[in-house]
Formats: structure tokens, C-alpha cells, sequence
């Protein structure tokens, strides 16, 4: 991934902070050109510069390059497809960018609690708790897309508010009116879709500023805009392969003992695991963090090697909180913030100066020795709910208030550890409790402290509009089908990620808390651990097919989980869909939900084969299906090659290179996957594999049309349906 | 309520809109005074005029004028309890107050998610569903109270933040403090405790201004506090005494006929009912409103007498949002703000034109017929949920914007109705959805459509710190014990309110929605009737008891509903208790939730008797009970003189002025209740009852020491205990 870096310190930035470079900082002081024509900066990329927008905004500072080549790729759009009017006022800077009737509106960012938006009111704002549709989230987005084919991303960090199309002004001339009456009583439930047969507008407050950047991104299609805002942020980010294996995140309590007993147990046991993660006990004092071994781990770095040697990564929990007792801490009192958290300082991420203190120590205790990644907790803000973190009026020497910091928090505070993993040309791969815009590039996922699973895959639904990966992580369950259930989803999201920090043993033993904790095993847990097993096999067959998905987030920007509607807007019956993704290019999911085995799939157009009974279905109909509890409801694109791996329970087993690749509907299709060496800028040889059904089987080949060097297709067949 | 308003049009507002003649006006553009002595306004209140407040706030557009018969009754206090410091940021004006160890904090209005607010943060937004505990509610008032013994109002209408002790600074030496450290992993549940114990602050950041002026109010004890903002607003309201009696609001589709046959089957089936409530089914058009009578109801003029000669008042639900169709819309188009809801205008109540327009035609068409009040429904702002009414960024004629008038909405609107029942004499008592600062006078009560039973019983804990009254309304129920517990709670609230407006019939012929609409009655209705039937008698016998106690909220500004802890502060065992309420002088309840017949009730200092078994307690412990299916929990302070009334189904019954008199715990004991004539500004005659039980009977006497007119004790006994 050879991106450059914006890295240059800006005059008009205190203290060093990172400013980008591009054009934007130049004409920072210019004066106010409300309606000035937007200028086009990328092919399909067009920037309103309106008013006199902030210096420290996610754009400004941000971090990854646009990854141009990507962009010179799609098909240019001579016009810029939306107008839009602007305006200061009191209370900050009042945006309107028009809607069409019939337009439907998606995105800012990890929304668990609504899909569709137009008709909705949301105010961007970072927080680890939510649980009202106000538009709070881990990673708010200022960013959205519709069905006409375009995207918005308003360069703020700010809390801003959209008003998507839920507004009406008054008409002044006089008037009686009955169009559109809302049934008697009770509040008015079609009042949305009413809304969608008019013209409308996306009303958007910025508050605090006169002025603001707002970047248009062009089509023709919705999948194209989002595309190019991807693109924009850096492209996708490509995960190594052990990143695509199975995730197990121990107990907080663990000793270094402990963690090696346990991972021998899932080698002795076959459990599928590359990743092991720490959580809190690793640290002499956790909330908040000293970033030291704690004493439960006397030799970290043998802990390593051993780990190593059986093909685990190990992943470190932390927050950017500091505590008194860090090494780190005093040499950065004068980089943080006027607040403190759990008694820790807050770095000021957009300072060089704390990102190098911060990340120096990281390398040398972590890294240097092994540490393959990061899982980076608390920095999204949830004062609204557990009154901690730092509040909007903290000031930062860099200039920023609490508020801005908010937003920027996560994404600094990545880049600053992210500069290890470039300096050391090496990949990581971790998680990530917040995010903002321009996320697509980051080689880190987000989770949740919440747990519903409905929210869980609405969540993966909605995280493909803006740029973000999500892993709906499994934990504890309320019954042996629940977890399953929930272990199904997990294996199709960028991260297979089981998170038993607070279960001794894993949730297969006993799904219950308590008696996990107590030793307490289920009487038939060798039963769940097959079922289970069972499941994390099916995410290491589709390793290869994921990571040619994830190839295309790094080049095109297609994000590899995406809703229904960003590949059909034309197609209404894929509007509200919020239970199903699509997986790549030929894949979609339908994850069931404990208790309900029967659900209803929506399949788009085209033609469609159920994985597990190759059944062949026509699109564009609504099916009932019922899925057993060892099968997630998937299905295949009509014309289409599915490669899938030999199981192994870690990516680096050599056997992951084994392949069977199936063809779906006969006729002759072809498919490319792509042979990872693992390297910071990996060589990603494309391996084609093309057949004719007519033939009896197909042939794989390299860039040179030679046999490949990793990957041998071991069967050739075809679905039966 | 003989009550001067304040009607003084201000220059510095436009449009004609209400502003307070009181001193804070006049000196209104005086240059910011940061740290300026504050000045004593009355006895025990002081004000901190900072920077330049805005000229539209709760204070400055209040329509009471404060009680100041009362407040010269309160103990004079010499000093400000409390310093502050105030600056001017770019976000806004910041404060800080400080906070001593261990000094719990309450308030901001009707809160449903906490209670003790020390250790939190509260965004104070007008929202009609709180779902998540940011501060959002149906009545976010600026004000707090402490067991400190003093309370401090912020005067401003914009969303204030208080950071009430969760915040901590940085301190600029080098140090290495483990203090207060937090148990490894997990998050510091124990947080909020630990901050207890340190000096912390209460910041408020109020948005978009350069000063606000902020209110003191002295105790001594935490009670005066309070008392003294009530008696500041304008003292409590004394409902008439039908207010006190049962409401039952009817479905929206019933017709005239069907509200006159529900009522005659109320009579004939003694339910006693005193407010019949019709919903949005009257108007001609609802969503918005036209305020015009529907044909369903073609002869209301008759309607409404007949329901007078059965003692039966009649209230109206409506919003503030006027639709086309209404005769007053084209009227208010100048008058409304810039944006509609449901296609309806916003009337801008700050405007004299506006609420000349408005109250006049309700006059006309209902208050002069007959009707005895309003529910004013739908004045919250619920954008964040449903997506409906204005934006913040709307702009009103008075000049305000959509944040300020979210908080003034409600507030203006009422002045706007009370303007009628003032000119006409008329007492009235109905209902409003929404609330803010200097509530205490008006006559509507707060009710929510949200409906967790155990949050209803934490709002009415909550609303006596805030100057609010809210009502735990009754809908449908999932069992008959939910139903009947729920009962148990309204008629221990400042309004019995069944609210039926979606079920056919009322819930207890059948709970469940769609068969009770279907006239599926349930085989036992009968008996759950008649254990309805006794709760509400228990609301009628207790009628004379609560209409002192909304005397003693007028008089003195005590709240009639309060939780423990605003009488006994010193006593950290009430801090966090808010499932029990103090009623009046001498009563606690402690309501009983469905499936949970044992409670644990904690009894503050004193003895107390419980009303059912008589049994004594001492107080300063923890009980458990267990409560039967037809009692709640009701303990009585040793050493009161409890009157109860006769049962009637009405308050106009003269039977309703008999009473039983019962000496708790004998010794010599007086209490007073009052004749009440009914009329705007009644002749409220004390009858003081005294009893020393050695003796055989008490007296009761009027303020000449004759016999009462309308009171006739027919029993005076001895609690057995």
C-alpha cells in the first residue's frame, strides 16, 4: 500500500498538527463565496468551498493520500450532479442540497438503529452508547449517498445535523391545503414515505463556523459514488490473510500462562484462530492505561516468539488515555488536553509531538517485539451515558475544542500508531471502537459494547456507505442457537472476531457468564464446540473469495459488505433491507436470528443459487426460506466461479492454498483471486481462473498464464441446481 | 391566584412578543460583568447578571410574576451560598460552580433514566422520547438543587450542558497518582462514587451566547431551595378541586354519542370520573390541527351541557401546529415561523398577535361552551425519533430561533390559553406534553408516550425538584396486575388519567388493545371493574388531604410529590431512592410493580404506620413487604391527623365534604384542610382539625372557631398500631 502521507506542518495549525497539503489549506483565509461554482478536483470529485471553512477538519487533516489511480479508473462525469445553497447564520453555517421525489437517502456512518434515512433527522455526534436513533454513533460520517447516485461529504468536525428531507417551509401566499393529510390520531406513520413523493431538500446545520468545505462524488451509479468517496479517503484498506482468520480475544484476567494453554487448546482441538487478543490485564494499570506489561506477563517477549512459532498474532487492547503512572505520561502532560480521563491525560493526537512520544513507546515495548496490532477502546466519547471522557469545551494544543477533538480523536490517534507499522514495512490488522470520514484506508475494524444482533447487522449494512468496517463480534449468548446464530455473522464481516473478555472459557464450553466463569462447562459443550468449529471453517473456506473482495476495496474502493441497495438503487424492493449484505462480487448473506429459522430473503435481479442446496431461484422476488442452525442462508450469483479454500486453522498453513473452485449456472464465467505475500506493499499476483462449463474443468493462471505459484485448484465442479 | 403578569411589551424584542419588567431587562445591554457581585433580588435569591444575556429567555418572557407573600415567609438567608465563575468562550459562555464532597445533585427537569445526578452529563433538549440518558425530556429545566441545601436556575432558552462533578483538570505538575485508581478491566462502575468524595464543579456550557444571568436560591435546608423557585415562578398551581378527581380520556373515534354513553355508564357503574378527556378525533383535521369541531360531535354546545348536569367537565386534546384548513391559519401566517409541521403553522407564542389570534377563536369555539381545558399535546420536539416539528435552525418573527423556541413553546403556548380562563374568571386543570423553566404555576400536568412503569414512578420523584407536575397516565396493560399497579401510581400522582384514546373500552372490561377495539371483553371483567373501582376510590377518599397539599405548593411552593431525599438530605439512606414519593405533610408511597408484589421501602427518620395494617415502624431503616394485588404501599408519619373523605364519584358530590379523621400514633396532633368555593380566585377556608387523643373526639373549627360550612368529620379514630 505505497500511499503518500500528508504530513506537513501547517503555519496556521498550532503545535505542529498534521494539515493536509492539497489545495484546500491554501486559500484557507479566502473570503466568504457562498454560491460559488464548485471546482472539480478528481474525476467525478467536486469541492464547494463555501464561506470561510475551518482550518482543522477530517480532510484537512487527514492522514492517507487519495488514491488517484483508482480514480482515473471509473467513467468520468462531466457535471457536477447537485447543486446546493448556503448560507451563515447565528448559529453556525446552513447548508440545503435538494432531493428529488422518490429519492432515498443512506449513510452517516455506523447507524444501528435506522437504514433508510430520508425523513430522518441526524446529529453526527461520537458516542460509544447508542441507543436513541438521534444519529449518535461510534463513527458519525458526515457523509451520505442516494439512489440517484451521488454522495455528500461535508468536511467538518464538528457535530453536525442533517435534516434529510423531513422539513417543510412555509409557503408564504395564503393557502388550504388538504394534500398529504395524515390520518386521524395517533402520530403519522406514512409521514415518511408521503415525504418521498415530493421535492425535498437535505437541510444541514454546522454549528460554530462560517464556512465549510463540501466534496460532491459523482456516480453514474450509487455504488460509483461510493466508490470514489473510498477512493478519495485512500481506497480500502487490504487486510493481510491471518487478519481474515479467526479472531479469539481472551479473558481480561489471563496470565501469560493462561494465554498459551489456550491457544495449544484450539491447535489440539482444531479451532480455526490466527489472531489472539489481550485485553486489559496486560496492563500494570488499565483504566486508565499505562501501555507496561503487567506482571501477569514476566516474559511478553518469549510469550511472542511461542505464539509465533504455533502461527498466532497476538492483538493489544488499550485507550489513548494516559495514566500517571505510564512513562509517557509526564513527557506529554504539555501535549494533551485540559481535561482528564480516569485520571489519564488526553494526547493531543494532531500534534507531532505527542503522536511521536505515544508511538515511540509503542514500537519499543510492543511492536519492536512482536505485537502485531492494535484493539484502540473508549476513544469514541460516552459521556451522554458513563459520564467519562474528556468534555466539548476541553481545549487542545493544537488548537481544537472537545468537540472537534471528538471527531478527530480516533482517526489521529490511528495514524499516530499506524507510522509504526509503516516505519517497521509491516501490516497490522486490529479494531477500533470509533471512527470518522475518510475512514476506507485504516487497517483497523469497529465493534460495540452493544450487543443486540438485529443492530449487529444493520450495523454491517449501514457501514458500507461511509467508508467503515464493522465486526459484530460474539460474546456471551442467551442459548447455544443464539451464539451460532451470532458466530454466523461474525464470519461474514472483515473480522471473525469472538470477544471472551469477560468469559473464562470459550462461550462453546458455556454460553452463560457466570458459570463459564465458575468452570461450570455445559453437559453437551463437545456438541457446540463441533457446531461452532463447524462455523469458523466456513469463514477459512472463503478466505480467498474475501480476500479478492478486499483487493477490490484497495483498488476500486467497492466495499466488500454493502447493503442491497448500493448495487440495485433502481430496485425499491431493496430500499429497506437492512438483514442482508452482499459479500464481494457474487455473494449475498442472510443472517438468521435466534429463535426465528424461518426469514424472509429478498433476492435482487439476476439469478440466484442457495450455497447449501445449490437451488437455483429467478431474482427480483421475495422467498421464504428456513435455515438449519449449522447453516447461514447464503447465496450465489448465477454465473459465477466460488473459489473455496481447504479448511485450516490458520492462514499460514500452506493447505490454505488448496482450492475447489464451483461454477454456477454452467455457460463460462471467469473470477480472479490473488496470490498475498504478506509484505507492507504486497505483490499481488492475479490468479484468473476461468471455465467453460462445457469442458470438464477449468484453468487457473498467473499474470504470465502459468500455473500459480500458491494456489492449486484441487476439483473443478459444477453446481447442481 | 391573584397574580400580576408581566405584559410589557420590550422594545428590544420585536414583533411585540412578552418580556418581563423586572430589573434583568432594563439593564439588559450592560457590558459584560464576569465575576460581578450578584445581586439579592429577594429574600434568599440572588442573581449573577454575566457577560450580556440574551434578551429572550425563561426568565425574561416569564407571564407569573413571583409569589413574594410567600417568599417573605421563608427564614432570610444574609450570604449567596454559592460562588461562580463564568467565561466567554467560542462555543459559548462556560460556567462553573463548584461542588463540596459528598454533595448529591438532582434536577433538570423530568428526567425518566436517573436520579442522583452527581457523576453526570445532561444536554437539556425538549424531546417527547427520551430514550437514552443524555438529558433529553419532555421538560428539561436549567435548574438544579443539591443537598447542600440551595438550588441554581440558568436562565437562558438555548440546550445548556451540565457536566455536573464527571469532569476532572488537568494539573500542570509532574506527579504520579495512583488515587482513586479504577479496578482493572472492565468500565469504573464505582466512577461516580469515588467522585463523590472529592471537591469537584458543576460546568455548564451554554450554546451561542455571551452571557446568561443566573439564579440562586438559598435554603437553608434543601427543601427551601426548592420552595423558594416555585414561590420565585410564580408559587405552585391549586388545581380546582375536579382536577383532582378522575380523568378518563376516550378513544379518538368516539362520537358525541358514544362520550355520552361512556359517561352514563361511568355513573351508572359508580367509576368515579370527575374529566372527560376527548382526543385528536373532534377536530376536522388533526395532523395539524383546525381546532374546529368534527361532525361527529355536531351539537357540542349540548353535548357539553348535558355532561355539566352529570358533574362531568370536558377537555380538549390539541397541538400548537395549524392547518390549512383551520380559520385561524391564513391569520397566522405572519405570525408563524419558517417552516411547518405536518403541513401545519408554528405560531410564534412569543407574539401578541399571535396569541390574540390563537385564544380568541378558542374561546369562542370552546372554552365559552363549556369546555373546562386542554391537553396540549405534541409541544416537545421529537425530531430525533419521529421526525417531525421544526428545526432548530427555524426563524420566528419574536426573533428567536428553533432551539430557543423548543424551550419557550410550551411555556408561551399555555400563557397563550391561560390568557382566557384568566379573563374569564374560570379555574382550569388539563394536560401538556412539554415543560421548562418556571413551571410551577401552571395549570397542566406532564404525561409522556412512553410508558415504562418504573420510569413514570422515577419522573414523578424527579418532577418535584424542578417546579413540574407529571402524570403516570394508564393505558392497556399486559396483565391485570400491570394494570391495577399502574392505577395504584396515577391516583398518587397530580392527575388520575386513564388515557384510552386507542382502546374502544375502558382497559379494565379488557387490556389487551386489539380485542378490547374488537369488544372481546375478558370472562373476569367484572372484578377487575370492581379492583379498579376500589383504587380510584382510594384517589377520592384522599381528595381534601391532596388539595392541601397543592395549597401548601402555592403557599409555600412545597411540591405536593417529592422524593425522600428533598426532606431528609442529611441522610444519605434517600439519596438514591427514586421509587418512593412523599405526598403532602404526612404520607409516603412506595408504588408496586407488576410481577413484583415485595418491594424493599426505605422509611426515613420518624415512626410511620402502615395505612393498611396500622402496624408501626421506626424509621431511618429498610423493610421488606409484600404488597396485595388491590393495596400500595402508604406509610403515615407518626403523630398526623390523616382526613378522609367519603367515597363519591365526583367532586361535586356534597357527600364529597364528609370525612373520616384517623390520629397516627396518638399524643396531641392538628393538621388543616381547606374549603375550596371553586372560583378563579377562591375563598380558601382553613378548617383546622385538632385532636389530642386522649381525648374521645377531635374538634374542627374554621378561622372564626366555628363549625366549617362545607367539612363534617362524621368519625374521628385511633390508628390501632
Amino acid at each position: 500500500m505505497n500511499r503518500r502521507k500528508f504530513l506537513i506542518a501547517s503555519a496556521a495549525v498550532s503545535a505542529g498538527c498534521f494539515v493536509s497539503t492539497d489545495a484546500s489549506a491554501s486559500s484557507a483565509g479566502a473570503p466568504p463565496a457562498v454560491g460559488a461554482p464548485p471546482q472539480k478536483i478528481a474525476p467525478g470529485i467536486w469541492r464547494f468551498r463555501l464561506g470561510v471553512p475551518e482550518l482543522i477538519t477530517p480532510v484537512r487533516t487527514r492522514y492517507f493520500a487519495p488514491e488517484t489511480a483508482g480514480l482515473q479508473k471509473l467513467p468520468d462525469v462531466k457535471e457536477c450532479p447537485v447543486s446546493l445553497s448556503a448560507k451563515v447564520t447565528p448559529r453556525g453555517y446552513q447548508l440545503s442540497i435538494p432531493l428529488a421525489p422518490k429519492e432515498a437517502v443512506y449513510g452517516f456512518g455506523l447507524q444501528f438503529l435506522s437504514f433508510m434515512q430520508r425523513g430522518t433527522k441526524k446529529t453526527l455526534r461520537t458516542n460509544a452508547d447508542p441507543t436513541s436513533d438521534s444519529g449518535d454513533t461510534h463513527a458519525p460520517v458526515p457523509f451520505y449517498v442516494t439512489t440517484n447516485g451521488y454522495g455528500v461529504l461535508v468536511d467538518t468536525a464538528r457535530y453536525p445535523t442533517f435534516y434529510c428531507g423531513n422539513l417543510a417551509r412555509k409557503r408564504k401566499e395564503e393557502q388550504s391545503d388538504e394534500k398529504g393529510a395524515v390520518a386521524l390520531g395517533g402520530l403519522p406513520a406514512a409521514y415518511r414515505s408521503q415525504g418521498m413523493l415530493d421535492p425535498a431538500e437535505v437541510a444541514v446545520e454546522v454549528p460554530r463556523t462560517n464556512g465549510v468545505d463540501v466534496y460532491v462524488f459523482a456516480g453514474p451509479t450509487m455504488l460509483n459514488a461510493v466508490q470514489r468517496y473510498n477512493l478519495f479517503s485512500g481506497g480500502g484498506v487490504l487486510p493481510p490473510r491471518w487478519g481474515l482468520g479467526v479472531c479469539y480475544r481472551a479473558r481480561t484476567e489471563y496470565t501469560q500462562e493462561e494465554i498459551l494453554k489456550l491457544a495449544a487448546e484450539f491447535r489440539a482441538n482444531d479451532i480455526p484462530c490466527d489472531i489472539i487478543g489481550l485485553e486489559p490485564g496486560w496492563h500494570t494499570h488499565s483504566y486508565s492505561c499505562t501501555y507496561v506489561w503487567s506482571q501477569a506477563f514476566p516474559g511478553p517477549e518469549m510469550m511472542l516468539k511461542q505464539l509465533a512459532k504455533e502461527h498466532f498474532r497476538v492483538n493489544l487492547w488499550e485507550h489513548g488515555f494516559v495514566h500517571p503512572a505510564s512513562p509517557i505520561h509526564n513527557p506529554l502532560i504539555p501535549h494533551s488536553g485540559d481535561y482528564t480521563v480516569w485520571q489519564g491525560l488526553v494526547p493531543d493526537f494532531l500534534s507531532t509531538k505527542a503522536r511521536k512520544i505515544f508511538a515511540d513507546f509503542h514500537e519499543k515495548e510492543h511492536v519492536a517485539i512482536g505485537v502485531s496490532g492494535y484493539k484502540l477502546d473508549e476513544c469514541d466519547n460516552s459521556d451522554f451515558t458513563g459520564s467519562w471522557s474528556f468534555p466539548e469545551t476541553s481545549r487542545f494544543p493544537s488548537g481544537v475544542d472537545g468537540e472537534q477533538m471528538h471527531s478527530l480523536f480516533p482517526m489521529r490517534y490511528q495514524d499516530c500508531l499506524q507510522g509504526i507499522f509503516e516505519r517497521r514495512k509491516q501490516r497490522t490488522y486490529g479494531l477500533i471502537r470509533a471512527a470518522h470520514a475518510l475512514a476506507a484506508p485504516y487497517p483497523n475494524v469497529l465493534y460495540s459494547d452493544l450487543y443486540d444482533h438485529r443492530q449487529y447487522v444493520r450495523a454491517l449494512a449501514n457501514s458500507g456507505f461511509s467508508g467503515l468496517l464493522w465486526s459484530p463480534e460474539v460474546r456471551d449468548a442467551g442459548s447455544v442457537e443464539e451464539l451460532v446464530r451470532r458466530l454466523q455473522t461474525t464470519i461474514f464481516s472483515p473480522m471473525a472476531l469472538i470477544n471472551a473478555w469477560y468469559i473464562r472459557n470459550p462461550p462453546w464450553k458455556q454460553i452463560k457468564k457466570e458459570e463459564n466463569n465458575l468452570e461450570q462447562f455445559d453437559a453437551n459443550w463437545k456438541l457446540t464446540e463441533a457446531l461452532c468449529r463447524q462455523v469458523l471453517e466456513v469463514r477459512m473456506r472463503f478466505i480467498p473469495y474475501l480476500h479478492a473482495a478486499f483487493v477490490q476495496y484497495l483498488r476500486e474502493g467497492i466495499p466488500p459488505f454493502r447493503a442491497l441497495v448500493m448495487d440495485s438503487p433502481a430496485d425499491p424492493g431493496t430500499w429497506e433491507v437492512d438483514d442482508q449484505l452482499l459479500v464481494g462480487r457474487d455473494l449475498m448473506i442472510a443472517p438468521v436470528f435466534a429463535g426465528e429459522p424461518k426469514r424472509t430473503v429478498y433476492l435482487p435481479e439476476g439469478e440466484w443459487f442457495d450455497f447449501w442446496t445449490e437451488k437455483r431461484y429467478a431474482g427480483k422476488q421475495s422467498i421464504g426460506i428456513e435455515a438449519s442452525l449449522n447453516q447461514i442462508p447464503i447465496f450465489v450469483k448465477a454465473g459465477s466461479l466460488l473459489p473455496l479454500a481447504q479448511v485450516t486453522c490458520h492462514t499460514e498453513d500452506p493447505k490454505s492454498w488448496l482450492i475447489e473452485v464451483t461454477l454456477y449456472g454452467g455457460g463460462s464465467a471467469s473470477t480472479t483471486i490473488y496470490e498475498d505475500d504478506g509484505t507492507y506493499e504486497p505483490e499481488l499476483e492475479a490468479v484468473t481462473l476461468r471455465w467453460n462449463g462445457a469442458e470438464t474443468k477449468g484453468e487457473e493462471t498467473n499474470s504470465n498464464g502459468e500455473k500459480p505459484k500458491l494456489y492449486q485448484v484441487t476439483r473443478w465442479r459444477l453446481a447442481s441446481g
